[in-house]
């Protein structure tokens, strides 16, 4: 006889926020830690989202008309440096083999921290004349930063992602590419992952090593505080001069092609947890779902029962849904817990009394709604549900960002805002790195970005006071 | 105007196989040499075979239940130590991260060359019980082995592969496991890649580090040479007891369970171009090949001769086929010659006579016949010309497989087979590494496998003559 499994409790997410992060992540079984401080094992679960996500996104990516190659995992230093800014940028951060065997090498190695080198390095031998452009590749690996503070999913040494690698015969196409690919993302966040999202562009400060400049979308977590969803840079033809990238125009001129790069990493899965889980765990959006129903049988022993709960999820299945049935031998409510704590969208339960009256109960994992639905009408009812979940999460998230992004015309009603009720702040900006300096020291706040949906609130640049164009939108960030 | 491109030779494959296929792999733009010795740009193309092996191959995976994961990409020295057998065949060949950031690390880092180790640690942490079993995972990863001589897709330092690792709770299921898997390489090698196989067992001196047992499917190039498909290892518990990994049986007894792994790499794309590539390039067989048929309309610039062109290729996109037509400023004969270097397996051309008759024709890429087809036959026929190309590939290296797989009954019998047509010789061998050496020496050939499929060729071992009941098949492998 099975023994009643323990229901696992985690931290109240308004008493520690990170100690209930880190609950949830392996309570709800998606990371374990590996011997090396910074890698993390993504467990079967993390890896169905993940595998989720990837799927969307990359028959996105290809109806665009990108193709997905394989770079080296290891980059030469010598290849490393041949960009100044970008090698500024990362070297502090890599990390380097510098033995092959038994042998020294003669050149140390780094493990790739993110492979514009690579790609440059590639198109140098293989471009020839604009019929070979746009070249658009996309990349999925993982890369390695050094990073000294970690964290699963939000920061850590290593981390899956796909690196999108562009290179056009105009300033204008590379333009164009850098911000379709930023709409892809916006998209992917706010209609696949329920994530409300903020999109504009990066100040000088902030913009990727070796851009010229980079767009981003920006998410609120239950905490207020920020995550940057994934970004897309415009790098005009400064790599390919760096690297001779040449190519013959159509009057057999020749000419520097201009280049992008753009990502997207599991960073987001830690973003997913942060927007929409609870006291309760994880809480998952039904588009991305490994499991978006998991069938519960209630008093499963008496006659029928069994039977009638294979045949519901036979018929989901069938309607095209992730479906499971839970037939293990722990108790109802431990399955409910368990089930909740995995974020599973949907559960259905289904008894000897439901059988009678031709129907089951679907519980919405979102707001804990019970919801009777006729048997004869389970094909049309619960996709109907996994939509109203996945609407519902969308709209309590994006209440959470309108409610808690605020107007401030000074520092200290920044500050005071920050201090007291947290959330993003919306200022104008003069544009200079010293104001933004100024608001890391005097309110303890990054810039997130230039949002391309400008408000003007105020003529002044809230640190100095000088005239100001810009409206900046600012945050504590993760 | 556009140029007429020059059509790419490639050296005659019986003049100089291995520049033949060098050739093949640059030519059709299936790779790039990186900077790194031994590490090898996958190109879109390869990139879209090697997707396409995934697919079918994860599908089969999660058909039988098994669940990808993510582990770290490095492995502290410590950890790789830990099974004796295990780090004696791996250590000598692997990278070593010694610094991370500016910092050197207090212990160095390998970058993964398999993962078992990881595997283990990570099921020492999470296994409790006999519920948990059997743990069924899988990881698509790229790992790093430092080779001396190195190519493309057959040996390079870094290459792609899945690998399957699982715990079971009995030495019977992990040996089931085991076999199955095996027979699922078996079964995709012929079913999608058209590459027939022998089954069978490696000998002590070929077995996997660290294994009881390593299974293989062998397979026989156009050069009659081996190469090694994939391989099935079951590892007993002697992991488990290393890495202190026990489960407690439904008994409440604590017990170590039973381990295998199994994997495919990239190589298998080599083993792709060198089973079925002809003089004028690569060959795909039509369930691996990212583009089917190729349209080509002939005299394009005719009325009526690219609407028709394009209707053709809707039909057959709209039937689940992958199609392209090429609509380049080429001359058609340049096309013909582009797409058959690049192997695809059936192209289309139609032209302005074509369209007055109301057929196409269709040129088969394995034999270079032609064949008329009626345009209102174009669903059914297609298909069937498709699963054509797909068997003729297989009987073609089915008969080169089975034409050259020689019984010997002597050194000499072996030696002269060997010089003189090549291919396979099967023999009987007493089962000591002395026999299996004196091969090596005198015949110049290594034990493949001992073949599921035994034949009773004689009764004493071809090296030593004393009594011997197994048939071993020895060849040159790649």
């Amino acid at each position: 006889m099975a023994k009643e499994k323990k229901v696992e409790q985690i931290t109240d997410m308004d008493v520690d926020f990170a100690q209930w992060f880190t609950d949830v992540v392996t309570k709800a079984e998606l990371i374990d830690y590996s011997g090396v401080k910074g890698f993390f094992i993504l467990r079967p679960y993390a890896y169905a989202i993940w595998e989720n996500i990837q799927g969307i996104l990359d028959n996105r990516f290809k109806e665009l008309g990108h193709e997905n190659v394989s770079m080296p995992v290891l980059i030469p230093e010598s290849l490393l440096q041949k960009e100044k800014d970008h090698v500024e940028g990362f070297a502090p951060e890599v990390a380097w083999v510098t033995h092959g065997g038994s042998e020294e090498l003669a050149e140390r190695l780094c493990v790739r921290p993110t492979s514009e080198t690579l790609f440059c390095d590639h198109w140098s031998h293989v471009l020839r004349s604009w019929r070979d452009l746009p070249m658009l590749y996309n990349q999925w690996c993982s890369v390695l930063r050094w990073e000294k503070t970690t964290r699963p999913f939000l920061r850590g040494r290593e981390f899956h992602w796909q690196e999108g690698h562009t290179l056009h015969a105009t300033k204008e196409e590379a333009e164009l590419e850098t911000q379709q690919m930023l709409n892809v993302y916006a998209d992917f966040c706010e209609n696949s992952l329920a994530m409300p999202v903020i999109k504009g562009q990066k100040t000088e400060k902030e913009k990727f090593a070796g851009a010229v400049s980079t767009y981003t979308v920006e998410c609120m977590m239950h905490d207020k505080k920020a995550l940057q969803g994934g970004t897309s840079h415009y790098f005009g033809d400064g790599f390919a001069r760096a690297f001779d990238i040449q190519f013959t125009d159509r009057d057999n001129k020749l000419c520097y092609p201009h280049q992008t790069s753009w990502g997207m990493s599991t960073r987001i899965i830690g973003g997913l947890i942060m927007t929409h889980g609870d006291n309760s765990g994880l809480v998952l959006p039904p588009k991305i779902a490994p499991v978006q129903v998991m069938v519960i049988p209630i008093a499963m022993h008496k006659e029928g029962v069994l039977e009638k709960a294979d045949a519901l999820t036979a018929r989901l299945k069938a309607g095209g849904l992730r479906v499971r049935i839970d037939k293990s031998e722990q108790s109802p409510g431990w399955k409910f817990a368990e089930h909740e704590m995995k974020g599973i969208p949907l559960r259905i339960e289904l008894g000897p009394k439901d059988i009678e009256n031709g129907q089951c109960v679907a519980v919405r994992r979102d707001n804990g709604e019970k919801i009777t639905v006729g048997l004869s009408e389970l094909e049309m009812k619960i996709p109907e549900l996994l939509d109203a979940v996945q609407q519902g999460l969308y709209d309590k998230a994006k209440k959470n960002l309108t409610d808690n992004t605020r107007p401030a015309l000074s520092l200290d009603e920044a500050r005071g805002i920050i201090s007291g009720k947290g959330g993003f702040v919306k200022t104008m900006w003069c544009g200079s790195l010293e104001c933004e300096m100024k608001m890391k020291e005097d309110a303890g706040v990054s810039s997130r970005c230039i949002p391309f949906e400008q408000e003007h609130i105020g003529h002044s640049c809230i640190a100095c006071g000088k005239p100001a164009e810009k409206m900046v939108i600012w945050g504590v960030a993760y």
